[in-house]
């Protein structure tokens, strides 16, 4: 009994999700659904992004949190669009809650949407929200043996941040292991080491998102 | 039309999760649920503890993992029964998966049985598994908003083992803020700070694990 009951709220989640990314497409919005492990340097990684590139294109952020405002507070700080989305108790932003958020977001003037989701290596990686790509933060404390471990969000992903590199020499991680390993998971992977503390490795990823918006606009013209 | 199914599929958990803890308490056996973030270290942790306790008491873990049974091969070493669970997707370890791995464990030969759960700061703490105490590890890499972001984990458990203090130098992460946080969302939890790398701490925790499978057997036969 209980297998049909959860395909068919899947079913619907997928129906949202697509009529979202129909509406972001339409209006040229970049968006990404950003995934990590608790404290794995989202927000950070935010922060250093929107500090970047918010004087060349028009930047928004959608804040997942189970409870608390704190993350939002954090970004809304840089003068950024936010809007804060609390789960209460679901360990996932899904497609509903995005649209809920939707008139509180004025698509007209938004170039690249952040959907930073729940902190969770497992479910947010099942959950389509509207997105163009998922981007998963790893972070070096956690560990190398990740990619193995939790393989659908390497899977789900196109581009993996490896945060807090600048810890690497306090730490048993094999760097070269991680890569190794989430290749495997998902050739396709764009991988960039960074530390969203120095700043190192960063520009990488800002070069990334200035191209996948631009990529994106120019099909829409053609 | 949701509600109800996912109320149906709550109690039936409840129910399993009650009959496997009268089992356990029949068998005098003290059973930890060990929960935390992928990477805070409950492997190490609990090879540590194996370590330190092996000879004083009989131990068996059940590992739960997505995927993979890197973790059971790490515990296995130590010579001590060790059954793995592969949620295949599921982001926690609920009664169902637990009492499946029964037939693997003799339960006339157990003190101490840990499951470690699957790396998850969040849905791990919704379900029970038949455990007397839910003890969860945060590690100092995480950061020390995390009681305020994930108060369930933190409310659920009885014990907090603050990871990776060895870290502490090269971090902006506040011990006594983890401390003062965790204790205003749940003012009974036990707070040992410690370091699975240098073993910094754990005599607490060890001490705590004996005295409550004491307590446990105390109870028992009284």
């Amino acid at each position: 009994m209980k297998v049909p009951v959860i395909k068919r709220i899947l079913d619907a989640q997928e129906r949202i999700a697509a009529e979202l990314k129909q509406l972001f497409d339409e209006k040229g919005i970049l968006v990404i659904n950003l995934m990590s492990s608790p404290g794995a340097g989202k927000t950070s990684i935010l922060e250093k992004t929107i500090e970047a590139l918010k004087d060349k294109l028009r930047l928004a952020v959608i804040e997942g949190d189970v409870q608390t405002s704190l993350d939002a507070e954090r970004i809304a700080r840089y003068g950024i669009l936010t809007v804060q989305i609390n789960t209460y108790g679901a360990c996932h932003i899904d497609g509903n809650m995005v649209k809920e958020a939707l008139p509180d977001l004025n698509l007209d003037e938004i170039d690249i949407l952040f959907v930073e989701n729940v902190g969770n290596l497992v479910c947010p990686a099942e959950f389509k929200v509207g997105e163009d790509y998922k981007v998963m933060i790893l972070s070096v404390p956690e560990g190398d043996d990740k990619p193995a471990k939790y393989p659908l969000m390497f899977r789900e992903s196109s581009v993996l941040l490896i945060n807090k590199i600048d810890l690497l020499p306090f730490l048993e991680c094999d760097l070269e292991k991680i890569n190794k390993e989430a290749l495997k998971v998902n050739p396709h992977l764009k991988n960039f080491p960074v530390s969203a503390k120095t700043g190192e490795g960063l520009e990488g990823w800002y070069d990334w998102l200035i191209e996948a918006f631009k990529a994106k606009n120019h099909e829409k013209k053609n």
